[in-house]
């Protein structure tokens, strides 16, 4: 079996009623995945994809669109249409922006988060390499340097969590942990001061236990940490109530 | 504080180089959460937001088509512009199709599922309602029969355990499950007759465990059933090495 053969069969099944645009942005992304179009190469221009595909060069028009608007092409002018260096991945895929009842939302990711991420900087810390440590050490000080600072640590604070998921070498956790940390900027300005100084040590506990290999500490350390959360939580449900 | 204040804080931090339509999109977005405008309800027309918004009404057009590839919106023709029923919500929202080596995704992927769906059945069998044990076992049987046909059953086995995490009452763990069962319906037609013979017992061991509200039988029979799901991986492995 050829691996193409493999690929084919991860073609999206798509309803009937989808418009002619919709079918061919299915298509090119099929010829993207066949003809191994790698990230940041260039596609065919719109003349040929027309010519290929059948189709009017609006509808290609169209399509790339499309794609544009689905992070998966990216039209350069005067130069061609390219295929995205992290194709298909845009902000807040799961569209939880749109949940009108954020204190639930946050509660359910807590609850996921309490069993994904603990497990996660357990992996971390059997799978971190030698040249992975100064970052996620750099990445924990600049945190606890911004709480320092008085600012708000919310987008420091997700890309440290961001980056021991990617430690962990498993391609879906890394791209699955920022969208259920999606939560972490929502919250870091509930946080009293004891909740601050709560997430400076732990975080430092998480991170010396990650470069120390130890990955029973690194699982109790995130446990904790993540668990601190829920304190967050709790003021801000006790803001809407008040209000 | 008031809970448009805290909407407010949710929203997507922009990087600078956004084309006009983007940022009117994000802007568009806006205006959907802080108005409160629900699923299947009706935006201001292009000439209202173009008021509001202080942009042209191409503009307009070109951010709602964006929001349309995107799934945030629905242009019914002659009735005006709707959000959509599941907002935000796209067909492989991490770009999984767009991966090359398959064979490394759907090991990535069973990591987290050994890790997460024996959890979710557990969570299911202590929550799930008495109106849902009716589609649950309706949904375990739609895959026996299937099976039994000789047909793919990819689909049903991704409903079956997509309607599990559904059980479980929390939203996100409903969202994210189709996402991390993505490679179901890749593997199904490497299944040989003892391993479709497995999952047929094993669906059934999962449904009856959560209808008897049993955590840890539920918890043990998604885990066996999972670690099948190896077998099949080590099956497509060894068929692309033979080619």
């Amino acid at each position: 079996m050829q691996n193409n053969e493999m690929l084919s069969t991860m073609k999206h099944i798509k309803s009937t009623n989808q418009s002619l645009p919709e079918q061919v942005a299915a298509q090119i992304n099929q010829l993207i995945i066949d003809q191994n179009i790698g990230p940041e190469q260039k596609l065919p221009n719109e003349f040929e994809l027309a010519e290929r595909l059948n189709v009017g060069r609006g509808t290609i028009r169209e399509a790339v669109k499309l794609l544009v608007a689905r992070n998966c092409l990216e039209v350069r002018r005067g130069k061609g249409t390219f295929v995205v260096e992290k194709t298909g991945q845009i902000e807040d895929p799961l569209g939880f922006a749109y949940v009108k009842d954020k204190i639930t939302l946050a509660e359910d990711l807590m609850e996921l988060r309490l069993r994904v991420e603990p497990w996660a900087a357990q992996l971390a810390a059997q799978r971190i390499t030698d040249e992975e440590m100064p970052e996620l050490q750099a990445r924990c000080e600049e945190v606890t340097r911004i709480i320092r600072s008085g600012e708000d640590h919310g987008a420091a604070d997700k890309a440290f969590h961001a980056y021991i998921a990617q430690c962990t070498h498993n391609s879906v956790i890394t791209e699955i942990m920022p969208v259920i940390t999606y939560s972490i900027e929502m919250y870091t300005h509930f946080r009293s001061k004891r909740l601050l100084e709560d997430t400076i040590r732990t975080h430092t506990q998480i991170t010396e236990a990650i470069c120390a290999r130890d990955p029973q500490k690194a699982y109790e350390a995130m446990y904790k940490h993540v668990a601190q959360n829920q304190d967050g939580i709790d003021m801000a449900k006790q803001a809407v109530v008040e209000n």
